[in-house]
């Protein structure tokens, strides 16, 4: 069985759902980075049967609103010195502001470079989050599994 | 230290040069697969300083010559009852074919279907690999490193 002892200093993100994991590794950059960083995919879980981790022996910036865009069931663990000092869960985020673009292809948003395209969120059911667009009040949609 | 500990069955890619496993990791499409598989990137390596290492929890086909062409100095283990059952290396390949496009826009592989581009190693010099089209005679270029 395919496991990863812990780090010293660093971010664990715990509990992705399969197939996030490696969105929140492209979305966090991890492939041009010069520290250690793991992936981990399709690993035995208690909790979800199988899971994604990804382990960053560095700290970085977190935006968490991203996080928990892509998967709202994962779990952050902050380590120090081997232990965890910090560990955080992430929510469906109420407001979303230039994380994506809104769905409406005549939208101002998505012509005017100092629009940035801005939400609300309507329905946070995790199969189809439901974003209304600040500008034009179209929706866009997110599936999280 | 990030380490991942060993598997049962499967396949240890190592000594993989930085940057490259991620390459490996999407040419190998292990994204949409649906048993274990580690990317670690950035580990550090006795023979490389650092180096990255994908191990897969299942055997699958690996292309060597694809393997070859993206990093030649690249280990490959065979796993069978959590021991090394086979002890592979890769060349860059004399003769490839179908695995990359023809750099000049012009060369008739590049717009008939049939004529799968097809290509002979010219130098394998690793930070300038260079490949003669067989249709064409124009040199297409790799760098490893």
């Amino acid at each position: 069985m395919l496991e990863v002892t812990s780090i010293n200093c660093g971010i664990v993100i715990d509990h992705i759902n399969c197939g996030n994991g490696q969105k929140i590794f492209e979305k966090l950059n991890l492939g041009n980075v010069d520290f250690p960083v793991v992936l981990l995919m399709n690993v035995p879980s208690k909790k979800l049967g199988k899971k994604d981790i990804i382990k960053i022996e560095n700290k970085i910036d977190l935006n968490l609103d991203m996080l928990g865009l892509i998967d709202s069931d994962i779990t952050i663990n902050i380590i120090e010195n081997g232990n965890i000092s910090k560990k955080m869960n992430v929510d469906i985020p109420k407001k979303v502001s230039g994380l994506f673009k809104c769905e409406n292809p005549r939208c101002i948003s998505n012509s005017d470079i100092y629009a940035t395209p801005t939400f609300t969120l309507v329905n946070k059911n995790k199969n189809k989050i439901k974003y209304q667009c600040n500008y034009c009040d179209d929706f866009t949609y997110f599936n999280q599994r």
